[in-house]
């Protein structure tokens, strides 16, 4: 391992890998396992307990395994016992990155700058997650998504595999709006299905089901449930046609790596 | 007070209270005043003459106090002078947040990751600022207001006590869209009465005002003012019903703490 | 020169010119250039060989001439030699600010705190980026544009002198949604001629054309070309009127400067 000069603060009990180089002024927590060849910026913070795996690149300024923040009046945060980061390997961690304690995200997921993905949240194998995207507590997104620049993945929402989410799409999960103590039992996130697709700067109503293989136009309101392999269009959004077979997911010859 | 062993700058003048504790290589200005019990992340940077009272959590790469930035062609900002940030009890303060010179944030205010709230603005107490939402100068914010991630509140805007702010709005203060000397006179935000809402992904137009407990159905673009304890919806948005009285402020059962 | 105690890490190879300040626990790389008067904040990551002019404000936590993240299954990142990150005089470069090396920036620009700009990228003399802006890889931005707060300007988009986009207007580029091999020769962002406006929350399709001093509405979903000095409004977006004359470009008496 080569260090920057003596500028960073590594805590005695973390372990750094083999050719594992860190930029100047980082802070390394307690029990930080850092895996081989890994590429760390310059004032990374990487807290207590995180885990990260081989050859993972880490930007300028990012900020890993994060304790939440617990608000008096939040509907969401309770207070909770996290499981440490952990971050696979050959991931990407951009600029300026924040990720919680308690997110698990696989190998190979790029995550560009000043992206958040919060506790309780699994990212799974090569997928993207853009630009200052948002990913609240309690979401599942799967392998191989696209999670286009500034999209906005509400608590409690389901990304199955190949989803693509384009920039700027606005997702939410409280039918109540903040009113009634009924509306804790009812939180809801988008579910987009395998292959689903969202274009740019969709808003999608709670609960809504996006099926398997479906896509939703850019600037569509979705106010109810999308049939699989079908395009929806306007606000609120309308079946049009069916989804272009060249465009299908099972048409793409994608191999999974 | 505990200190990251000697990787903080801390100008002699600044003063820290009891119990509170200092990440590593923080930047702590001229007569800062900090108060008991704060709890302070890594690289934080604190500018001259902000005040922050006790039992405060900040969190890593937020940089507080800052002075703003004059461009040759901005519209809204001009030279002044501007008393200290100010920032209040039991207040929370997350990752890579900028806060303002000239800003007064009461208590118990949480300021998700990546928020930046400008001068000449008040947050009053018990509010929540979502992740990455910008508050632009010359706003006022209500107490116990919920300001939902990435919305964004244009310059000039009123949001009263108990107003929900879902998450993507766009608010828009402009009428002539950067043209005309005439404008200058008539930069207006939004006006939010007590206890209104404004659903995921609206767009308001300038002037706007949101009547006393009203409701904006997400994904709508509000052009006229909207009237009190009333439901709108569509592009342009237009009366559809009454608030459901279960949803109703006084309803609720709230109790200011 | 005078710098922070001796908290800064700077490069032997870099060259600050005279009356240039910089803050505390700044990295400064190799080959780094930058000029006279310049101001800078603390914590500031400046990569090899960016160059810098005269009296640049650069604010905390920014990050200038990063270099680029090639994700596995990226649609526009391809391997390249990127030319050094050149930032023209009295710039301003606000907190938590990227810049990618490959972006060429004029003078008198303002960078608005925790805007991205990529690489492959050219911003016009006196041109105002916005808080959280993101101006994507592959983009031409004149002189004296006002992109604002929010706003993301996706790949391959072009847009010429005088242009105003308003807070959160959000375009795209890929017609195929992330399908078919077709599209990588397709992918074409907004354009947006001389003096065009697009309000607040648009939604561009991808390749639309925005005539000269044309006006988008707010709200709207533009998805075919706008004619010049026409206002556009509602989804999707149709012709409504003529751009008031007081607000035509030729009428603002605006002098380059």
């Amino acid at each position: 391992m080569s260090v920057g000069a003596t500028s960073s603060v590594i805590h005695s009990s973390a372990v750094l890998g083999a050719d594992t180089s860190l930029g100047e002024q980082c802070v390394i927590g307690a029990n930080v396992r850092i895996g081989a060849g890994c590429r760390i910026g310059h004032h990374v913070v990487i807290h207590d307990d995180t885990v990260i795996a081989d050859h993972v690149r880490i930007d300028d300024h990012a900020s890993l395994g994060k304790l939440p923040m617990k608000a008096a009046n939040s509907a969401t945060t309770k207070e909770q016992e996290l499981p440490p980061l952990t971050v696979g390997e050959l991931a990407i961690v951009g600029t300026g990155v924040v990720l919680y304690r308690g997110a698990a995200i696989e190998g190979k997921v790029l995550m560009a700058d000043l992206c958040t993905i919060r506790e309780n949240v699994t990212i799974g194998r090569g997928t993207i997650v853009g630009r200052g995207v948002t990913v609240e507590n309690f979401c599942t997104v799967g392998r191989y998504c696209k999670l286009e620049s500034e999209c906005y993945i509400t608590a409690y929402s389901t990304l199955e595999d190949r989803v693509f989410i384009a920039p700027g799409v606005v997702t939410s999960n409280d039918n109540y709006v903040g009113r009634t103590a009924e509306r804790f039992k009812h939180f809801k996130g988008v579910t987009v299905r395998r292959g689903g697709r969202v274009g740019a700067g969709v808003v999608t109503l709670p609960g809504v089901v996006i099926g398997e293989d479906a896509l939703v136009a850019a600037g569509s309101v979705v106010t109810r449930d999308v049939p699989a392999r079908t395009v929806v269009v306007g606000s609120p959004a309308k079946p049009w046609r069916e989804v272009p077979v060249e465009q299908l997911l099972e048409n793409q010859g994608w191999v999974d790596a």
